[in-house]
């Protein structure tokens, strides 16, 4: 239920009725925009009088909220959300702040990361990416370095100051992730309806989670994955498209369903970023697909540089090389100006 | 088979490599670049003695194509391809040449369609599309308003000089729309693999066939079509991305898949044009995926306008109003600008 | 509308109403079942007094048939369909008539086809099936022999007594077919959109029409498909369902959806074949295939059979081995009487 | 690697063989079939000298397994996979052995979950199925009865002597799952790809896993999630036919691949069973598909039944009363004796 509330109410009166709502065992969120506050009520809300609530002079109007997903609903909360670091320091994302993530898909060692990292910071990326913990569909291939892969991307952060993306597999490295200070959890593809795991993200962290699309996921299984992070604490979800499975498999790995931005962007308040890298599989559709990815209105670009594509460990015909991404980077500036 | 030729052979050399290739009763495409020749060889090449190409002082190097399009295939024609109107008048399309198609899904009246074609032309749109011939699902629905329609898209034509985009459904109406010197014949996506229409556009008429992709159609599928016109005499084709048949169909009719623009600008000469309207079904969507698919590498956008969506006798949630379409034109201005 | 008249009453006055109802120039189907008769009325229904209907002593009940599909409608005509040839000679097709349609994807030669239709015969079939005219992705490719192959399958009928059953491509064909009396026109899965094909087969013939799927169609599409013959004229179609494409290519071709047999039955009287030649792609899975296929329900199963498969000019890899055809036959009858 | 050894070889020397082998650090399989044995060597097997291998006199060939998932690979183990409960007592599973596993989507309550298994178990059941932990694509939606749900289980049957299938889907539930001896663990479509679970099913029990295919998985990946399992310890797999997403949605919640039946009954050993109930979502499409999947050749079926559909708290609309299973067990067993 989306309860609007007059604009020129004083902050007293509406804390009076949130504290009413809550003892109703509901759960309030607030949204203060700059001329209208708004409340979304979460719960039964079948136990409040609708008639009464429409009646009170500090309310404006009364409405339900069809919609299954609830706290990342935009009716919730009109304006972009804008995700900030855990650090307090760092870009924001979200609300006009593009997010550029740059990095190989795997941590291979200390001289490539800190090599690539440089590069992409260099060009003009505001985050570094890297695995290391892989998802392989194979449980005899190369599974990633793990936590040294992890200790490596925080000298990288150390030496560039970029804040570290990578992605969390296991719930049992969640106390990793959180006590070595991930700045972003990736959540990949096939985790995206991990309950168990998404729970465990809303209760344990503030962290921003980016969290993928389902391999073949729906846009609204998306947004109810989200809500498993968010209706257990943590706000701070990023939603990322990164190609859905469809019969087109001859020239591109996956579907970059790129119109999953503007709907999203319509039904939720949160940042909507894209992956070309992973939809298209091939670093040759890489620029048109971020350039197109920021023309729809996304938020930001998750992409793969490797300063040798030919010898990476891991998904190296679909990684840049510094200098595509440094010219790249050069493009994507002059497109959001023009777009501005 | 492709024959690239030395730079600086004198046309009279290649002339009589040609008629020699001809000899052997082989298709030869010639294509004549800044630099240099190319010749590309169609039918049964193993009558070919390729060492013997090879060999001749005139060619550079001889390639097997393996690809099973041949007519559309790039190597054989590496610039872009540039079509004229049968007129001779009106816009190009492609290799820069951008297309601006915009008008009402159906024609239903003249005072409709000359309003609309005014104001699509005054906001910038190069070419008016309408419907007189309507695919329908149904045999009970409106089939649109047949040759009537096409006498008033002539009139639009006449009143705003704008080329006209139609859609043929039927082979017995082929005679009337070269008669009346339709501009750009189209080809809908329950047509696509109607090899039977194909042929007979690639016969009878030299005038540019928009040939959009099949509902669940592959790109392959697409060239292979595209290759029956091109091998019955027209060359002039225009491929349409128009959204594929995918599981997602909560917020989109189709997913328009933005991938196969550069998939298909590296695969062949042709130029490759996006649906923004059909794709969607959604008006609130295509700004943003016009945009998208222009930083795509699109050759031209076909959108749909109508001067009263909410009363369209056809598809009025996927049509833009004048205004908007305006705003939208716009944008594409500055884009390309920033993208050139 | 569906109108349902009470048991026992006149032929007389049943003729009576539907005189009086075509004169309101809807289109009226008579359903003369064991119990019962059922008039379904197409067209504008609007300007029938529903009321005053419901109100007639002859009249049951009445009922709005919102389905987009009408003449092809089980609640228009409840019991099955039996579907006869012209000839009047030859096995019925469908309420309880298993049509058991085989031969080879093309015709080859005159030795090739009457061996294969004597050995299909031998093992039970009791319709001979052959493509004279191929459709064909590539225009390069071999398209068939054409007319000489219709020839051919009118000798191995002579000489079998099996009726045909053959693809027609091209409108213009359509007179070819009836006139050397071709039992059944197949409608392959890129034409079954083509409403201007559709339309002459229901305007022009009563065979009955082996209607397929499309590529990527659904079930509704198939039903409206079926529709556009029925509303011109032709009530005798038969549906088959061959296979969808879906992301699962690694194994089939596409992917066979038996659950739109018992669907296609609840919804229509028509009968409904399946092939599992063209799905799967692979001729190991046809047995398995065929045997699911009838546990399912369908009433045929049109298959593929090769003297020689290895050296088919045209999909060997999917074609059972004479042999390999009559042990599934066996075993289609066993498992027939074990479903009866 | 696959190794064929001569039959009438001593075990003695086989297992002189087998050491060497895995001295070198190689997981070993052996297969012991009536005629002859089969070793599948598992791990880097470049380390080893093919053609010295082939010399030697016990052994009869020696070939390269290309294909990605070894364990699972009939080349293996030429004959179906026997699986057995961990208790030694029940129903073994494959080779023959048809499971018929039936019961409510969620357990709600002792008597309602008694009183299905007992009428389960008279039409002809040999296990039970239920819910007590559910996967809810809404946070907000009723999650199961816990471990509560997996007592009454317990109690069903101590009840009626039917083992217990369900659905494990949180990790940290594994022990409780394994204390309480549940018979066979169920893992759903959503967590087909969590590794991180597969992983510990493999170390921490040998109870039969029945994996269920992903959303839209492949069925490379269904094998090779059920490779995770076994590559950690539990070879005792049930790989399940549940649906796959496509296009097609009007009529049925996902579309049942039966082809995936035959298709994984030629790659693998494993057991292969089919979810005609989920796959559908329709109760009055589950006989007919449950018919065509045992036609199909599958090893099981695991089918909803309820006493109440209509008033179920989850899935009534594909649950069968249990007059309709009784029904629809009857023509199994008929339609088993008829392909047999």
């Amino acid at each position: 239920m989306i309860v609007m509330i007059r604009p020129d109410v004083s902050p007293e009166k509406i804390e009076h009725l949130i504290k009413w709502l809550r003892d109703k065992k509901l759960i309030v969120k607030e949204f203060h925009g700059q001329q209208q506050c708004v409340l979304g009520l979460i719960g039964n809300t079948k136990c409040i009088d609708k008639d009464m609530l429409k009646s009170l002079d500090i309310v404006e109007s009364v409405a339900d909220m069809p919609e299954t997903f609830k706290a990342s609903n935009r009716k919730m909360h009109p304006e972009d959300s804008i995700l900030r670091l855990v650090s307090g320091n760092g870009p924001a994302i979200g609300g006009g702040n593009f997010a550029l993530i740059a990095g190989p898909c795997s941590v291979e060692s200390r001289s490539q990361l800190i090599g690539i990292a440089q590069e992409v910071k260099a060009a003009g990326a505001n985050f570094l990416r890297g695995g290391a913990f892989k998802p392989r569909t194979s449980p005899y291939d190369f599974q990633g370095m793990g936590s040294e892969g992890i200790d490596l991307l925080l000298e990288a952060r150390a030496e560039t100051g970029l804040p570290i993306v990578t992605e969390l597999m296991y719930l049992q490295n969640l106390d990793l992730f959180i006590e070595k200070g991930i700045d972003v959890i990736q959540i990949g593809a096939r985790n995206t309806q991990n309950y168990d795991l998404l729970k465990e993200l809303g209760r344990c962290t503030k962290a921003p989670i980016l969290l993928k699309r389902g391999l073949a996921g729906t846009i609204k299984e998306l947004l109810m994955s989200a809500e498993y992070i968010m209706a257990n604490g943590n706000e701070n979800v990023i939603l990322c498209e990164r190609g859905i499975r469809t019969y087109e498999q001859d020239y591109t790995r996956n579907t970059l369903d790129l119109s999953a931005v503007p709907v999203l962007k319509s039904l939720t308040h949160l940042p909507v970023i894209v992956d070309p890298s992973h939809s298209t599989g091939r670093s040759d559709l890489v620029p048109s697909m971020t350039l197109a990815a920021i023309a729809a209105g996304a938020d930001g670009i998750i992409v793969e540089v490797h300063n040798d594509p030919a010898n990476a460990l891991c998904d190296g015909a679909q990684s840049l090389t510094p200098e595509a991404f440094a010219a790249l980077s050069a493009k994507i500036d002059k497109l959001r100006e023009a777009l501005a």
